[in-house]
């Protein structure tokens, strides 16, 4: 057995309706919080951020509302929102919302109590220290992750570059998962953000850097998805089914947290990052039949594992046999869900690959696929995601 | 899906060899240590405890070792050790060695930092506060899991009393589980100690209070068990099996943090406490086959689940009579392990039971049992524990 480290110190409280206890979970973190509020979700569930709003009021917990969020994260939203708490002095931060309200709180977090920005902060630059203030996730998507991992990922309008923290000051002290928040996410929103799930787990269960301890909270949650991911499609108020995806999530940012993904999110990232209205579970989707078909020989067992978990008939077949079969499962499987697509689909064109391909080859991610892509590899990969002519 | 919470803090470190790592992750907590160490590791295994001193002298931890620690920790050995941190002043507390070592450095952190004694701390007695002592674990057997559980046992020798704190202080900040430390563990108490992790996962995954948070870890670590607690018994000195069994004990301990035990811990612990030469292994597996028998029909679902973990040839059996067939699947695993006994093998007879009867009905934990027993169906359980006459 391979040597690990396991760390995922957030407290849970998962459970249709719990957005109820934010106040009381709230006051053990401070006596004040800025809460940083999705603006979308103020406009169709204003009633459910009211339900936290009273909460905090309920439990003596003094609250500063900020909802200059963006769908990608801004630095300049984040020192925005900085601002914001330091002039308040709030000692902690709630971000209530999908990914990005999440992640533009866990920044805030840093950015109020260190010198410079958030941006002086990223992965590879200095690190955040204990003053960073706790950090409170209530998420209203599942997909992300962001409640158990620790990034926070945004983007630098200015030197017009994303990138992320990644630390752990960034784990939050408590995350409220209310399967209620997501019965009216909309159907190809549930499609990309269930199929991310998806992505997060089974990239970290075969990553090279994979632990046993990872191994089996992302087997648990490979399951959930596929028993309820097409069951919130068909039926988006289907409450166990959004139970099922949301702890499916949580467990995700537990496997992000300590593994992490590989090839597919190398991949799929600058396709997003140079045609926006990509989302990223759909720079995934596209990719994953290629990637499954470079990758499968470099661990047999775990991707029969999980296509027999696809199609239960595959038992039959041998590990090899399995395996190779995979890349027919997460087809089938995308299809069912209304996700599966291929290059042409977006307007992309092969001339567009290679200034792509350039910022896929900087991402490490790829160094933990069980076979690590050469640059020629990652460019037969996207050509290989195109419809055949 | 019901509601739950789920909390496990501690900093996971594992792997073979990695109490080297001791002293950076005590640095981590503090510069100053109260190293509690098993007196009898000392004799047996003085070399793997100088491995962890001399890291701590490397990363420059003032370290006091205290060696004063009792098989089963007692309030006058705890109170010696906090007076010796207190006159010390270390910022933090070390357990290295089986549950007897770590229980006492836990209570030795609230005591060395709160008024009155440890005592006063008791479950359902004052809590804790934040001032309680960083603590790391270090542990050299596999059972307990008080690495990853918030409680700490202890006997008060003047009451005749022996209870326990439960509270999350009670979580080590660091626990370093290094397989290696568990290889000279002897057969009898290998089988005992290893019974022990199967029945804290088990019970925590039937448990009423279950969730589905602790159902995935409780039954990875059941397999474990399964596979590697019959190598461990026959072969010691396999590694793997000893790191299988590291792993599922960490497991059970997050099993026990966040759910809990059920009947057989509640039938077990007063049979020890009346006769000290009865393991605690050896109190629930004399007792587990009654408890199958009694409880099978309040969870049949659960049960028929892990006894087709010991025995797949169920599979073509339908979930009655799986679950039924737990009873016999779980005499059998004790025979293969050399652990199947009846509590006349200890020389307690009939007469013995009504007082420990009437402990067992004072343990809390009965009340998860899928069917809560009464006084009558406990003494009946002990009762058919016996020998057939
Ligand atoms: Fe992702
Ligand atoms: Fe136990």
């Amino acid at each position: 057995m391979k040597s690990f480290n396991y760390y995922q110190p957030t407290r849970l409280l998962f459970g249709s309706g719990r957005r109820a206890e934010a106040g009381a979970a709230a006051r053990e973190m401070a006596d004040s919080t800025l809460l940083v509020v999705d603006p979308m979700l103020l406009r169709v569930a204003a009633d459910k951020v009211e339900d936290v709003t009273r909460a905090l009021e309920k439990a003596g917990v003094r609250t500063v509302m900020f909802s200059d969020v963006v769908p990608n994260p801004t630095l300049d939203a984040i020192q925005r929102g900085a601002e914001v708490a330091k002039a308040e002095n709030v000692k902690s931060v709630i971000g209530m919302g999908g990914g990005s309200a999440i992640d533009t709180a866990k920044a805030i977090a840093v950015a109020a109590t260190h010198p410079g920005t958030a941006w002086d902060y990223l992965y590879f630059k200095d690190k955040p220290t204990d003053a960073t203030l706790p950090i409170m996730a209530i998420n209203t998507t599942s997909g992300t992750g962001t409640q158990t991992s620790k990034v926070s990922v945004f983007t630098n309008t200015e030197e017009n570059c994303k990138s992320a923290m990644w630390n752990d000051h960034l784990l939050c002290k408590v995350a409220i998962i209310d399967p209620e928040l997501m019965v009216s996410v909309p159907v190809r929103v549930t499609a990309a953000t269930g199929f991310d799930i998806f992505t997060h787990t089974f990239e970290s269960y075969i990553n090279t850097g994979s632990s046993e301890a990872v191994d089996a909270i992302a087997l648990d949650a490979i399951a959930r998805v596929i028993r309820s991911l097409p069951v919130a499609i068909t039926n988006g108020s289907n409450l166990s089914a959004r139970e099922d995806l949301a702890w499916a999530d949580t467990l995700a940012g537990q496997c992000l947290a300590n593994v992490g993904t590989t090839l597919p999110h190398a991949a799929g990232q600058p396709i997003s990052g140079h045609f926006p209205k990509v989302s990223h579970g759909e720079s995934l989707a596209v990719i994953y039949p290629a990637f499954a078909a470079f990758t499968w020989r470099g661990a047999v067992a775990k991707f029969a594992k999980v296509a027999r978990m696809f199609n239960p008939a595959l038992s039959a077949a041998s590990d090899e046999v399995a395996a190779q079969n995979f890349e027919l499962e997460i087809e089938r499987f995308l299809k069912l869900i209304g996700l599966y697509c291929r290059l042409d689909d977006f307007g992309i064109t092969p001339d567009d690959i290679p200034p792509i391909l350039v910022h896929a080859m900087e991402f490490p991610d790829s160094q933990g696929n069980p076979v690590v892509p050469t640059e020629e590899d990652m460019r037969s990969i996207y050509m290989t995601s195109f419809r055949a002519a």
